[in-house]
């Protein structure tokens, strides 16, 4: 268990003890599995009628149920308690580009139903969150779920946004821009809606079911379209003052690179992002001939899926292009270590398609580039979810408020 | 007021409550100034009896003294209280390759006495705690201050410092490195000693005393023989996992510049620090003439002064590497902004000598290369307080630890 737990249930604003502590019982229950009454009597200091009730109005909302008799220490055998699988429910959305990334996930965290819808690039954010509506409504007819027992719906966004007052200040791969996010929401949700910026979510996700749970200072680094990051800091998502930290795709990598969308030369995002790959692919003097090779149906322009089959299949100048972003990834990476001193870099989202091309490359340059103090304490990870992080991030949004973390 | 300040008396460890109290009460009066019995019963929700009984105790160890009535809000007219000037004392210690920077300060946070003592460059550090001793003793005995009114004595390193354990893990321009301390501090001195990062001493004075004051998000960048910062993340000093977060002295910034000593090119302490600027000036093909017009005596080498003379002097050639310096911070700073969003950055340590010729060329660069949202929360600012803002701070840091921060 960890250290917060006691705090939790005996601090905080008189009036919401209540509430307080039925967080912070649930959130014992869910991070012991199963756990009887006297347990948690024990471990929260409660006294054994003051937990026996909050139980009791648990069991009763629905969120937990009894499964059974546990061992006897001594008396009579203690009823266990754990958290009622399919009982409520969490929805992650992950816009991008590409598509809608949608998870449905129970408030055990097991994965109930995911799924990727490609959208049309020209729809506007109404148009998209009509869609997310739509997705949902169906997915909670075909399962049978009233919204009664949906406890909201995360939205992750490839931008920076204004959490607090549900606003997208802007997010330039989407075209989206001082984006009042309130009216949509209420207008198709009768449940609430969270948002949040996509490697945050996924730093999130890290942090609650990932490589990352337990570390309370680490950088989660998303590759896709663009590249962001996300960073915990003493257990804690940082977010800067405006929100928007974390902009790593940023940092100057190569002083001859190409003019990037904020105005500098070799950003990282124009050295190593998913994009930026497939378009050094295409200006490569052999391109025809991979384009021919590898694409089939002249209508089918060359993807990053294309891209990793040419590499994989040893085109030298394709996998040179990998070697090379990870070169750039490589000495970004450095900087963070330097200057966050962090005990694990995750590298995520669609990365995790060609980390085993790279992965290798990445370790030697940070263990070349980075200083070595900070860098002794360095794990680089590949994150075992990722696709879907942001999409489940956001998922855990509702459900870390109802387990009051 | 702060807001935690009624959480600190309320909550924490009952065997220490007593402690607690005291500690929140002391700093309460500090906050205030003045402040009467009756307000800090209001303002921590302790009982009249009980905040009568801890100041009672602070006035009888002497921290605090009463001053006159205050106004009456009806009945009796209320006796004020606030830190007594003068009752207690604090050292802050800053060590460098020049030298020892010490500063006496008393409870209420004012210089009572500061000197710089030049040291040889080749004594132990054995030999500086020695000399450490000997100036901490000689003002003390100047000053008719007992050993007992001294709190602690806070101590600053240019390196990689184990806070926790106060060990030296590396401090390279001093030549230092795994150095357990607890036993020459045990030799020297009969009051706590503590160890702090230059970088983050400074931070910690800019946020007691400084510009940094209500700050939980900044950045503070020394310019000195090395480069290095202190960071504060949600309030809190940031260290990362191995305490050596903050090292921005080692971000690239010019590919195709000197090797540095981590092994890499063109980091931003070869580019911008003071060291630096001075070896850059040796090397200009003018350097002939410009040491026979500033230089006087043969015996004197060039250093940062005699730089800074020269360019004031309208040397053009001098006067270029220090924009081009500034230009190289200006980047750096551009890449913390992007990645940590802070809501300032503060320039200090030498960098106050020559802050008025470079900081708007900074400022430029930092408006031109960082993200426009992040940039629009920054604040760039010159530290107040300069090259005594390490060893103020090593100095702090027992007073922290009296008022419970």
């Amino acid at each position: 268990m960890r250290k917060e737990e006691k705090t939790i249930l005996r601090t905080g604003n008189n009036r919401f003890l209540k509430e307080y502590n039925q967080a912070g019982v649930l959130d014992l229950i869910r991070l012991h599995g199963t756990i009887s009454r006297a347990e948690i009597s024990n471990l929260t200091g409660l006294s054994p009628t003051a937990a026996g009730k909050i139980v009791s109005a648990l069991l009763k909302i629905g969120y937990i149920h009894e499964i059974g008799e546990g061992k006897s220490s001594g008396g009579r055998r203690p009823i266990l308690l754990e958290l009622k699988p399919n009982s409520f429910f969490s929805v992650g959305v992950d816009l991008d580009i590409e598509g809608i990334r949608f998870v449905l996930i129970d408030i055990t965290g097991s994965i109930i139903c995911h799924s990727f819808n490609r959208i049309n690039k020209n729809l506007s954010f109404s148009d998209v969150i009509k869609k997310v509506k739509d997705i949902t409504e169906k997915a909670a007819q075909d399962l049978k779920i009233d919204s009664e027992r949906i406890v909201g719906i995360g939205i992750s966004i490839p931008g920076i946004i204004d959490t607090e007052n549900k606003k997208i200040i802007t997010a330039p791969n989407m075209q989206w821009k001082d984006i009042d996010l309130e009216t949509y929401f209420n207008e198709n949700f009768n449940v609430p809606v969270y948002v949040e910026n996509e490697a945050m979510a996924s730093a999130i996700c890290e942090n609650w079911i990932g490589c990352c749970r337990d570390l309370s200072d680490f950088v989660c680094i998303n590759i896709g379209t663009g590249i962001g990051s996300g960073i915990y800091t003493g257990g804690k998502l940082y977010r800067g003052v405006g929100g928007s930290a974390g902009e790593v795709g940023h940092i100057v990598v190569n002083e001859k690179g190409p003019k990037c969308g904020c105005g500098n030369y070799g950003c990282l995002e124009t050295m190593a992002s998913i994009a930026s790959i497939v378009e050094r692919v295409k200006n490569l003097p052999t391109y025809d001939s991979i384009s021919k090779k590898y694409i089939q149906g002249n209508d089918k322009d060359m993807d990053f899926d294309t891209v990793l089959k040419a590499a994989r299949d040893g085109e030298e100048a394709v996998k040179n292009i990998l070697m090379e972003s990870a070169k750039y990834i490589g000495i970004a990476v450095s900087y963070i270590v330097n200057v966050l001193n962090p005990s694990k870099i995750v590298l995520g989202k669609e990365f995790v398609k060609y980390a085993d091309i790279v992965i290798d490359y990445i370790k030697e340059i940070v263990k070349c580039k980075a200083l070595k103090h900070p860098e002794s304490f360095l794990e680089i990870s590949v994150s075992d979810i990722g696709e879907n992080s942001s999409a489940l991030g956001a998922a855990f949004i509702p459900l870390k408020i109802l387990f009051g973390r």
